[in-house]
């Protein structure tokens, strides 16, 4: 048994048990460690070492997992295995911010290990088939030496050597939809008051959905070019039409805080003379307010740039 | 020629003269009308009849398409047809609330004209094919006898006799859509602020779309059921997770109205109790507060029973 073929996983929650079942499954001679000892017992009987202290964990395999509650659990169990973390690779997949996985990083690097950052996407139920998406960034050699292993984890995908970029990454496709299902709960509210069968409802949402793939690839290329084509109809249309939501939300008592902001942003368009653009345009006036903390300032000033470049020279300054 | 064979369509705007040109196209004896006349020349050189006024084009067919600007624009043109409305089908398809549709069709019944309220999702350049889809509501006898006329236009569906339907149905479908796009807006800023090509980034997300069919029809079927799953998770989980979202999106001064309602929605779950079930429990805590006109209030009350009839025994009072 070559050592590629030994892993530790430190965390044995929902998500942790999984990757730990699926390793033991695959062949992977997998040492396992919790906080509360009693959540190891299951693995132990599908064949995984149990550890008693995380340093020992550590000590056992390469290759480290790391799978905790939140980054303050990580916070708490990195001091406890710095002795033995030199020449390992750490893989993080805590769910955390790129602030902290880039700290990771640091706080390995200086400790003589490497270190991989990673987002996990999908239910636990699922991990070792491509219906769980994993994101990593962070040293590419480590990704490149145990990339046979991740890839028995779910479908894998590399970012960068910046270890934030997984995070980023993750939490940006998170955020898109949790605001996409919180919306559709308050238009669930609204369909009910208005005596409509919410699960039938659903299912029309559902079928549309496929239309948004085009409309999200052209929104991208509208920003990143900086040229918005009308693409729901142009934004003096839209704007009439967004009257009729909002005073159709308020009449139910139904949220419509996202309605009114985009109603702002419409009118803000129109007179600044963009009217005949499309809604992807209303990305020129959202902010980046710039309060990023040190660790990620070239990646905000590349942004910066990169959107200067994509400005059209008719866009008015905001 | 049958006297279902000739519509009059009045508003030229983009839409109504694809409407227009899609019924010639299509055979129709076309009569149209636009309050600016200019707008009526493209139309009356593929063969449409002109109207010189509202009244007299109302007067040419028993089918009437009304396509206007907004609602005020209708209840302008409304009291300058009311001559020669009796007997007509009117299919008001500008967009508007259910009150203001409702209100349209009692105007209609009082005047001898049957009434038919329309939503149309797509853009003008594809009336005439299914990637344009038209929702309507009201008079089902009207809808029948001009269901094959209506088919020329696009995807049809009929959601009921309440003239109100279609607009709720429309103004729902758009409102998930603008949702969905404003917080992929704010979300690009944030990718980008973090130096990650926006282009690219869509491309994933694009990609990912699918993955949402399944989870928004158990979302559906979790609050028609009042039975809320851990659909992605565990709100236990799920609530560690949005604080560093939150913190995230903060740190970069992006948008993060949504995210703190969410994690707000999420703690009150959770202190009630109910921190093992899913992201659809949230709905339990968003409210309509009864503010509806009194023409929907019969919806309304549906909709309250409905919802008692849903809830789980052990869910808190609110």
């Amino acid at each position: 048994m070559t050592t590629n073929s030994q892993v530790t996983v430190l965390g044995l929650g929902e998500m942790g048990s999984a990757l730990a079942r699926t390793l033991v499954d695959r062949g992977y001679r997998t040492t396992v460690w919790n906080r509360t000892a009693t959540k190891a017992a299951p693995l132990a009987a599908t064949g995984a070492g149990v550890a008693a202290t995380a340093v020992e964990a550590v000590a056992a395999s390469p290759l480290v997992i790391v799978c905790l509650l939140d980054s303050a659990a990580v916070d708490a169990v990195l001091p406890r295995i710095e002795s033995s973390v030199s020449g390992k690779v750490l893989v993080n997949v805590t769910s955390g911010s790129p602030v902290q996985a880039r700290a990771n990083a640091d706080w390995a690097r200086e400790r003589g290990a490497q270190y991989l950052d990673g987002g996990i996407m999908g239910d636990p139920t699922y991990v070792g088939t491509p219906s769980v998406m994993f994101s990593f960034s962070g040293d590419r050699g480590a990704f490149e030496a145990h990339e046979s292993t991740l890839q028995a984890l779910g479908a894998i995908a590399y970012y960068g050597e910046d270890a934030g970029l997984a995070a980023v990454e993750f939490l940006a496709q998170v955020a898109v939809g949790y605001e996409f299902l919180i919306g559709l709960l308050h238009t669930f509210r609204l369909v009910r008051a208005e005596g409509v069968d919410v699960a039938k409802f659903a299912q029309r949402v559902a079928a549309s959905i496929g239309g948004y793939v085009p409309l999200v690839n052209a929104f991208g290329t509208a920003v990143a070019d900086g040229e918005y084509a009308p693409d729901l109809g142009s934004l003096d249309v839209q704007a009439a039409l967004m009257d009729d939501l909002i005073s159709h939300r308020e009449s139910l008592g139904i949220d419509a805080v996202r309605m009114r902001e985009v109603k702002i942003l419409m009118d803000r368009r129109i007179a600044d003379g963009h009217g005949d653009q499309g809604f992807s345009s209303l990305f020129e006036l959202l902010r980046a307010s710039g309060r990023s903390s040190p660790t990620s300032t070239s990646g905000w000033e590349q942004a910066e740039s990169t959107e200067d470049r994509g400005r059209t020279p008719s866009a008015s300054p905001h």
